[in-house]
């Protein structure tokens, strides 16, 4: 017997009858003798509906009302599945945020988890009963609703099974699994049996959006063996999984290709070298909020510095007009500015122990004619900026490059 | 600079504008230097989808688990019109059942209040913050989500309004105030300025329904001030107080002309007459769950008994039914029911010093050739039943008869 920690997304509860069809698996799961505590979000459509209602108010709504609305979305849902397992038989009882109790601190909209009681929980699972959950909430020290941020709810799945040490956390999407890339883009991506968090981390913040960043953040210091499933097809989805030691001894070097489109590069140039140079030039652009990617700087022959740096497509032209105004000070030759390229990354534990890994990348990438504009590269990742027109060639010739495509 | 607690229903929160409505109202208040609590329902039509929810799960929805559904109607609302007021320059805090905390005991859909705690409403006003309250809801002290019952706002405003001292609970709502009869009969039916708490009790349970009658009785048992209003319209309603001193030297005997047209008659004929033979005819209704009215027993020429009572319409089949079983162990006559009948009323606490009321009141029917059927009295009403085809006649003639037409 284990104890497992389920939850399930907007989609998954989005109608009356999905609820329903959540009630039975999560009955199937008792019958098979686990005991099961369930985090829910709120039904499809619902958290816009009430965040329409509160832009009819406010422009800005207020942080902490806006947290007392939008709360009720996962409070409707808890309710409501705990209606549809009674109704099928199942004993069960529901918890809000607050209720459970689930400590943040008060930074509203994007409260952090600080401790979770779990005395209430505990003692429904011995008395039977399946423990429901609302996701994305927790509560202050004052009593004040909190909520954790959009797609919060997967947090506090994770952070339930940590706090009641379950054996695994299951993650119900509407994906059957994380993909060595993704399968619209290459017919024979594959579903990964095991990822590591630091894969899955990197995969997702490169644009595999199954998962929370956060979530998996949480999973892998707290390491919580974290799965990630279909609610709507059978099968055993992807392990994400702290243990790096994968039986198979034919371990690949990479374990998927991401890409992102969202990003735009910007450049200046000719700007002439002097100290702290970068700094002057990228702390305005973090003064304005916008958050950016990778970044590179040459010297170029005349003693002048290039620096160039992505951003989310967005906010090119906010980046941009900061830039140039930088670019004035700097007494920098020019601003240029880019919204057609895109990112391509190669991901995988194993190359941190293989050499040759950026050497396949590239010879794979020259052989099609490729160019490469940028490159970066952390412990576990290679990431290239291309032309935006050859992202799925490039997607596509890197998968088969590192023996990645189905059989 | 007096405290105010101030109601809204469903409809005057329904919509958007509607909120903002009375977040100018509330504002007005403050200008005019009151400190104000609101304590406000679910959007009109929000509590009647939540239960078809709850329905569509569950045949007979846990009662606590409708209790977690249903209470985020208020906190919907509550959070808007603080949006609302925040929007238009006006601090504003939010608070449900639970947070202020409004105790209450565990009967899930229908709790009763237990404590209220004041401090955390009290800080807020003495910020210059107007306070918004979830009504219709509390907590039990397992930290369970209770409510109060259908219309149990009007009982959250009056609560609060006692727990703090409030000089005054305005209850708004679609109507303008407390008529001396329904204005949709009688055209010239005038508005009450003052009204008392055990008229206002009488005229709410014969079919005036402005105000839930828990409310009234509580607001009479905490001498709490309660006046109702239109949340459309401007004008001062009516107060519902203790004191019976209405300066007016021509205090009018009767307030106003109440009346019922939900009821029906059921008689028992020619039952042989044996000691406790009323509770043998009632005591098997009541343990159907039927409520009685007005009963009236008769003695007839033979010895034997008659017995007729008065039963909701849609319950006279029931009604009848154990009415014929007991009949026949009884050995009476013969059952009779009728549901072409209603009830018509004098309400006043003047009657209580003045003789007269009775036959002023049976003359003006005699005179207009209407039969009483059953006739039922007490301190500070009385009550007949005449064919419901007179209704009309009966109360714009009675409402003459005791000077209640307006100029």
């Amino acid at each position: 017997m284990s104890l497992i920690v389920q939850k399930y997304g907007g989609t998954s509860v989005g109608t009356v009858e999905r609820i329903q069809a959540v009630a039975d698996k999560v009955i199937g799961f008792r019958k098979a003798g686990h005991d099961i505590v369930v985090v829910v979000s709120a039904m499809s459509g619902e958290t816009n509906r009430l965040i329409g209602l509160a832009g009819a108010m406010q422009s800005t709504p207020d942080a902490r009302e806006l947290d007392v609305l939008v709360s009720t979305g996962e409070q409707v849902t808890i309710a409501l599945l705990c209606m549809a397992l009674k109704a099928k038989g199942q004993d069960a009882r529901s918890y809000t945020g607050g209720q459970v109790r689930i400590l943040t601190d008060n930074s509203h909209t994007k409260a952090r988890i600080q401790d979770i009681d779990d005395a209430n929980m505990r003692a429904d699972l011995e008395l039977g009963r399946v423990v429901v959950v609302a996701g994305f909430q927790g509560v202050d020290l004052d009593g004040n609703i909190t909520t954790l941020g959009r797609g919060g709810s997967d947090t506090t799945g994770v952070a339930l099974a940590a706090a009641l040490k379950a054996d695994e956390c299951q993650i119900y999407t509407d994906v059957d699994g994380v993909y060595t890339t993704d399968p619209r883009v290459v017919e024979k991506a594959r579903r990964l049996e095991k990822i590591t968090f630091e894969e899955m981390l990197e995969m997702a913040s490169l644009g595999s959006k199954v998962l929370q960043i956060r979530a998996v953040e949480f999973a892998g210091k707290y390491q919580v063996p974290l799965r990630v499933l279909s609610s709507f097809k059978d099968g055993p989805g992807t392990l994400i999984t702290i243990d790096e030691e994968i039986s198979d001894m034919e371990q690949p070097v990479v374990s998927g290709i991401a890409f992102n489109r969202d990003e735009a590069k910007l450049s200046i140039r000719g700007v002439p070298d002097s100290p702290g140079v970068a700094s002057k030039i990228l702390a305005p652009i973090g003064e304005a909020n916008i958050e950016v990617d990778v970044i590179v700087q040459n010297m170029a022959a005349d003693n002048t510095n290039d620096l160039t740096f992505t951003v989310h497509r967005n906010e090119l032209e906010k980046a941009k007009a900061v830039l140039e105004s930088v670019a004035k000070d700097l007494n920098a030759r020019e601003v240029v500015g880019d919204d057609t390229i895109v990112k391509v990354s190669v991901v995988g534990v194993g190359m941190r122990s293989h050499a040759g890994v950026a050497s396949t990348m590239f010879n794979a990438l020259a052989a099609e004619n490729i160019n490469i504009q940028l490159i970066t590269t952390s412990e576990i990742k290679i990431s290239v900026i291309i032309e935006e027109k050859y992202l799925e060639l490039a997607v596509r010739c890197l998968h088969s490059a590192f023996d990645l495509d189905a059989a």
